[in-house]
């Protein structure tokens, strides 16, 4: 709606990426860049915004936001001192700038690669990066511990923390900024309004942090302010003096508006791409007493005109021509014509199908429209559809409240934030045991986004609540049957599946699965060993087994309950079991099965195979599951150790 | 702060528990209340005060909270029809006027007890408690789902919550509330503001709703909200004289507050003890489209001088005389001279001596200060010590900001809390292993409160986060022990503690403790059984094996990591191993004994015994454990079973 409202502007040139980086060659670090002239800082963004194009054109990087972020990364770099002021970017994924021009500029090429930099800020990889981050709202919190620390330690250094506008709409920052007005410790939190976080932004605030309306407010505010003039210090004066004389910002220093409500000092808006004026600003602000909100409007995609039109498509752009925008389409693996598509959008087409046939079906999504398939869902239901924003507990409390009175309601949520809303799902949800089915996407290892994001907890999290069901689909048909299934049995139900790509399913295909029940793929030979696997890793169990026959395989798709029939036969019949899971060693698939023979008190030896207990980095996601001993060449050493016959370089 | 701001008033009455109830006597349900003329209605409830006196006398339940809002309550369900109207209560534990007037007056002396009503409001216990709760800042989301439920389904009914200004400050709260304005629902939120959450309510949205500074905001806003008037409906308008003609409320229709801001109609301050004017606005404000925001001011403890005058005491009281107020104490059981403090208390004194010698030191409660032992700390530390109201992921990362900064923080924080954390923990804190303390309180059962507040999911959850660390002291000395230890190696640290006593430890005193290190307490015969057990689970097994000199029994008191060279030994010596713990069996202790176990390809029995799979209604604390079987009589049943020769009738 926002972005309607956008007056168009003339764009900004096209960028020219590998033209050549004379200021940029200049700098090594924070020290270097201030060896510059306040000129030349615009040409130096403009260097910047074309090498972030040309690392970002293969594919698989934060495109839009690191654009629009890059002069304000460079005003804050030139008046702050990184690293003892403390920059902390909230997500992390806007930071490439920073990465440039903290002494990484050399391995800008390696971002999300194995042994390469992180995607986002990271704390062992540089003593410039405040914090290890990916999760957004966080950065408030962050500041407020670091700059009580600072007073704590009777030290004086700056913090600033880089906050988007969806991630200040997240509960964690609002909660922040409460105790942060509370506490008047000085410290500057740019409020980097960009207009769009992942999905179109949404919520009240959002709406209210509109430039538009926000300088009607301050104009209706005007008169009050002025009042509260008299009390400030001279250098403020002058800041308000030289407000003043420009028509796109106001600075309302102590009253009427939610930040100040809050007790916290607030200025804006201004240009975020203006850099003279970001420089003169954060000068100025970062010395003040207390916290202080610089609102800053920037656009995402700044600088790329095709980014800059669609910065929804350029968020996180897979392979394309730097030039003209254009996609460079992944050459197909030769001979491989079986059509795929991602989970997400098998999930995507399923759920619009069934809302079609069930009017209580309501999907939920926390800022997560696009990478959770529901794009298309959002149009053909715009009724049955709720983006809370990034307010993951909102998500689903709201969700409960929706199964009290009568709908169905799907959480649409990647694995790696369902873990924002454990006590959600257990507190409102699974005590009433109310019927709430969690789509949850990026189950399992996420690959070059790292640490932050992998899905591997899940298993384990949700499985320590009473009530829940957790299903692991193997194909996109059998989550339909998953889907299906959740909604006519009711009760908390989490079908789990990955990053990735599936066999798309027919239209109009609902299989009958009855919840709990596994699927036996190979019979074991008498006394033989039987791998237990779902989702992903039973992908990998398939190829390990292609030419072992004697080797029991079972679609182990229901995590809990697990299928205890099945189990105890398999458990009885088998020299070993062996599990294989997508999801960390420590209290999943695994563990479940421990835990049901030890209570039957039987004796067959169980391997549990997983990610082990350790925070994996990035690297591609076969690469991690080759590295955790999950693969199929590892699943083959397993069953040699069991004495299977495994041939040997298969 | 507030609170000495507040203008002595005369108290009110005393109440007299005990006095003839002719109103309540007719009232069995809202219908029957609605038959009462609205004169009546300040005797109801004065006699519902003088009714939730006298159940309370006898200890343990929330009594400040709920005299305050029973005046509320009583106009709610005067103009609202429950339940096909929803009245969602935040927390729930201030309804015992709601659970009186819908239908429950004959079992309100069982609630908390076993087998009797819920101290919150509980779905499954009556069609009018809306939600099942017991954690703050939820409703809003709640009410959320329910509006958008309700519009979904074409239904008319109307959507209340009722939310305490602590609760308000939550983050989720906050993060509802922007959906709540931006998705224009019909509802009404109370907002109860009492002054005072648990602990003295911090941050600076408290401040800003102190009536005082309300009313001084809303006088500044007057004029720009006199100009938006014209665009109101009649009703509204009628009521804007009404507002007018008290000098005690303002009723701002269109501007100039953070909730205006967010897109919420705001309605107040108002007093929360007129009931008439209660009446009067919630019958008007509950017909207008969109959500509204009605402030009202209460008391806790309204109506009982000495509960006004200090309603951090009567919050929670134990047995009290209820005409003097005077506590009475629990008589000892005889020939016990021992002398006990409570688990918090030793915390509380542990880390502020331990504060005293290490200046790096800095606690940080999410709005706990009294439950978690801390006010002596919060006095004799005031500059380290950090209260982030009710926002346990704040607390949480923001503990990880200080723990980069060079401090040692220490999270002090309910286990059942700690839930609401759980992403934090992992993604701020565990990733780079930084140095956070968590003293987690009320781990495992915790009996009254029931399933909302039990923390039998900790040693689950937060196992599975990498780099963490687990420990159960087993006396007040050897948390010393932990805690020192837990700074002395930093990393994510989690010492798990239960409600209840321990032994005091002496002042000075600072075991030596290796981390990883359990303890022997009983060898076992050769080719016996041994019990590993920790924290509450250990003084069952302690007493069950009290006349078993041949069974084995190990201080199990580090979780994570085990202590794998004695569980190796112990494993490979017993013919087989009882693992105790106050914690749910899925993915607990036992769990990872059998992990452990699996690795090694070790085939030595295992019996877990915890908490079942399923929510536990609330009881006492031992009744709750005895249903589990894992108290000493279900300990020697195990062990019975698995051939120890077992007394009978011991």
């Amino acid at each position: 709606m926002s972005r309607k409202r956008r007056a168009k502007k003339p764009l900004a040139p096209l960028s020219s990426p590998g033209a050549p980086t004379p200021l940029l060659d200049t700098i090594d670090s924070p020290a270097d860049l201030k060896k510059l002239t306040r000129e030349q800082l615009p040409l130096l963004a403009q260097e910047l915004r074309n090498e972030i194009v040309r690392i970002a054109a293969p594919g698989g990087l934060h495109l839009a936001s690191s654009l629009g972020a890059t002069d304000l990364i460079v005003a804050l770099h030139y008046v702050l001192n990184s690293p003892r002021d403390r920059i902390i970017f909230d997500v992390g994924h806007q930071a490439y700038a920073h990465k440039f021009l903290t002494g990484r500029r050399a391995q800008m090429g390696t971002v999300k690669k194995e042994g390469g930099l992180s995607g986002f800020t990271k704390v062992s990889e540089s003593p410039h990066d405040a914090v290890t981050v990916g999760h957004a709202s966080t950065s408030l919190a962050s500041a407020l511990g670091m700059a009580t620390a600072r007073d704590a330690l009777g030290q004086d250094y700056r913090v600033a923390a880089v906050i988007g506008d969806g991630a200040l709409t997240g509960g964690m920052a609002l909660a922040a900024l409460n105790t942060i007005g509370d506490s008047g410790r000085k410290m500057l939190i740019v409020l980097n309004d960009n207009e769009m976080s992942i999905s179109e932004n949404v919520g009240a605030m959002s709406q209210f942090m509109r430039t538009l309306q926000v300088q009607k407010w301050f104009q209706e505010g005007e008169g009050a302010s002025k009042k509260a003039l008299s009390a400030l210090s001279k250098p403020l004066s002058d800041l308000m003096s030289r407000a003043k004389s420009s028509t796109r910002h106001f600075f309302d220093p102590a009253s009427i508006n939610p930040f100040a409500a809050m007790g916290v000092r607030y200025v804006g808006p201004v240009d975020g791409h203006n850099i003279a004026e970001l420089v003169y600003l954060i000068e100025r602000l970062g010395e003040l007493d207390g916290p202080t909100i610089l609102h800053v409007v920037t656009r995402k995609g700044k600088g790329l005109t095709y980014a800059e039109e669609d910065p929804i498509k350029w968020h996180g752009p897979s392979r394309f021509d730097p030039q003209t925008g254009q996609s460079i389409a992944a050459g197909l693996p030769p001979g491989d014509s079986v059509p795929r598509q991602s989970w997400s959008a098998a999930f995507g087409d399923a759920v619009t199908e069934l809302s079609r046939q069930d009017p209580r079906v309501y999907v939920i999504t926390p800022a997560m429209r696009e990478g959770s398939g529901l794009v298309g869902y959002s149009r053909a239901h715009p009724n049955r559809y709720l983006d809370v924003g990034i307010a993951e507990d909102v998500a689903v409390t709201a969700a409960a409240g929706m199964a009290l009175q009568g709908l169905k309601p799907v959480v649409a949520i990647y694995s790696t934030f369902l873990q924002r809303a454990y006590d959600q799902v257990l507190h409102d949800v699974a005590i009433e045991n109310l019927g709430v089915v969690f789509a949850v996407d990026r189950g399992g290892v996420v690959g070059a986004d790292g640490a932050t994001h992998n899905g591997v907890f899940d298993l384990s999290f949700m499985r320590s609540i009473p009530n829940v069901r957790i299903g692991l689909p193997r194909t996109a048909l059998e989550l339909r049957g998953m889907l299906k299934e959740a909604l006519r049995i009711g009760g908390p139900v989490a079908i789990r599946y990955p990053r990735g790509e599936t066999t798309p399913a027919p239209e109009g295909t609902w299989p009958e699965l009855r919840w709990g029940t596994w699927e036996r793929l190979c019979a074991c030979a008498p006394g033989g060993v039987t791998i237990l696997a779902g989702g992903k890793a039973l992908e990998y169990a398939e190829a390990a087994i292609r030419d072992l026959p004697g080797v029991g395989l079972v679609n182990a798709r229901f995590v809990k309950p697990l299928d205890t029939a099945m189990l105890r036969e398999l458990a009885e019949g088998s020299r070993a079991l062996v599990t294989a899971e997508d999801n960390t060693v420590v209290g999943g698939f695994g563990s479940a099965v421990l835990e049901q023979l030890s209570a039957w008190g039987l004796k067959t030896p169980v391997r549990v195979l997983g990610i082990p207990d350790q925070f994996q980095e990035h690297a591609s996601v076969e690469r991690v599951h080759a590295r955790s001993g999950i693969d199929a060449p590892a699943i083959r050493t397993v069953l040699a150790e069991l004495g299977v016959d495994v041939p040997l370089g298969v």
